[in-house]
């Protein structure tokens, strides 16, 4: 093993907003402020260890951790068996609803290829690090995964084949990020939705989708705010997070576009046509749960261009 | 009544396509070169009365015209009763797949409301135009009626409110479409389509509408061939059709970006990245449905910017 590979590297993998409403598992974008920061390195055996000093509770057992997977699969792709040390050094909290697996899975995918020399590019490490997202949802879902590696608003057109679409936005559109104080574990957020939908529920999806993804590109912004409507996972999630209408409903009146669970809760996102707005509309977002005595972080950013990297 | 009310006018109505692949109910858009051709004058009494020559056999009842409850919900809206005498000049033969009772509906709302003096505009008449396509169909959709009345590319976002989004798109992709010598009545190609669809059908198919969106405005041609798959209404329909798969390929190996069914046919259309390769894929799927021993009629035409006018 040549020197250059056993440096040691530390990268940071962005937190995601998934769904964007009407986008359920096939939409996804970045945003900067928060994310996982890890630590790898290459070992001379073939033994793979992960430590954790973050403080944010991770599964004990290894074979629980996202990680895993998907420096597994990496391996048997590249046949090799060199081990590697991870080491947490921030963790997004699991089950935060935006994007924590996603993060850690993106991060292990793109440091261990990076370590290795870049055998592989960016968006053929997607797949790879979707082996995290089976472990803990136990759904083959790209829609953190994708805008986590490569920033930007993702649109996963196809699962089989993979193809990931990069939709452009708005510059100055802005999202803001509400996490209260309470977890929902993605496969239990899963777990809620119907398994089938009515023909009306699938046209109602597939316009709004459509119309986002249109308003998303031509820059426009009611359209884009009209289009945030989720008819399939939203209406049965929003009972998970207390306060959830009121929360959205606050956010509308302080002149967000549009407001919805992300990924599979309790974060709830609101996009807005400028920062200004959505801070405001995070504020208010924010008092909404605090009448329902649950304390919250606030995040705002803009849709962030930047995926995964070395830092 | 004033003069000017009581002239004749001459009203076209374009053929359209809908569902286009993955748009099932909520995209269409208009071609050129074959439609319905109108005469419509007021009457001094309430009467209404259809003529027609065109050698296209229609209802005999006038109530089972969808001009009837189209030219009805004009007169409540407006609170009027005088009557109109309207002719059919050309008609496209219903059960065509693209857009026959839009083209009738469509002519007959913009030409009553023409010949009162324009109370409503294009975009309020829609509506209106709609209860022709509820009559036949039993179903309330406008993606035949929005492209015909407007022109272009049209994405119905939303059906309740309804919200009509005018699609960009490349302006040199061309339009096929074949119509086969046999008619499907878009009730019994409602019919056979289910009614509730499994989520993963229902992520596919958001996928690829707002996929077809996205392609469209942004001139990625290989984008919206990908994008071009209906898993919802096509799977069904395509056994109504002689031969479909190998007209589909016939056009894809000619190189037609996508081909699907058109509305819900037997008319089977393809996009392609320019004219001279749409003729191709025309000419490659008529032999095909020669080769089933069904004659056809072969429209080639660019996406038509022009929906219903006075000629």
């Amino acid at each position: 093993m040549s020197n250059n590979i056993e440096k040691k590297i530390r990268i940071f993998a962005p937190a995601t907003v998934s769904n964007v409403g009407s986008g359920f598992d096939i939409m996804g974008f970045a945003i900067e402020g928060t994310g996982d920061t890890i630590e790898m390195e290459l070992r001379n055996d073939s033994h793979f260890i992960i430590e954790n000093n973050t403080g944010v509770v991770l599964p004990a057992d290894p074979e629980e951790n996202v990680i895993t997977p998907v420096i597994r699969s990496l391996q048997k792709e590249l046949g090799i068996d060199v081990g590697v040390n991870i080491k947490f050094i921030s963790k997004i909290k699991p089950g935060s609803g935006i994007g924590s697996s996603a993060a850690s899975s993106v991060a292990a995918a793109y440091g261990f290829n990076r370590l290795l020399g870049n055998p592989l590019i960016k968006s053929e490490l997607i797949r790879y690090a979707m082996e995290g997202e089976r472990l803990v949802s136990g759904a083959d879902h790209a829609d953190n995964i994708a805008p986590c590696m490569l920033g930007g608003f993702a649109l996963i057109r196809s699962y089989r084949p993979l193809d990931i679409i990069e939709i452009p936005y708005p510059r100055s559109i802005f999202c803001t990020v509400v996490l209260p104080d309470l977890s929902i574990m993605t496969s239990v957020g899963r777990s809620v939705i119907q398994k089938s939908h009515s023909l009306r529920k699938t046209i109602t999806q597939t316009g709004n989708a459509a119309g986002l993804v249109a308003g998303l590109i031509m820059g426009d912004f009611e359209l884009i705010g009209r289009s945030m409507v989720d008819v399939i996972a939203e209406p049965k999630r929003k009972d998970m997070i207390p306060g959830f209408d009121d929360v959205r409903q606050a956010a509308m009146d302080a002149g967000a576009l549009g407001c919805n669970i992300s990924g599979s809760g309790p974060s709830v996102f609101a996009l807005s046509k400028d920062s200004t707005t959505a801070r405001e509309a995070g504020n208010a977002m924010v008092r909404i749960f605090k009448k329902n005595n649950l304390g919250c972080k606030l995040f705002l950013s803009p849709i962030s261009n930047k995926g995964v990297s070395e830092i």
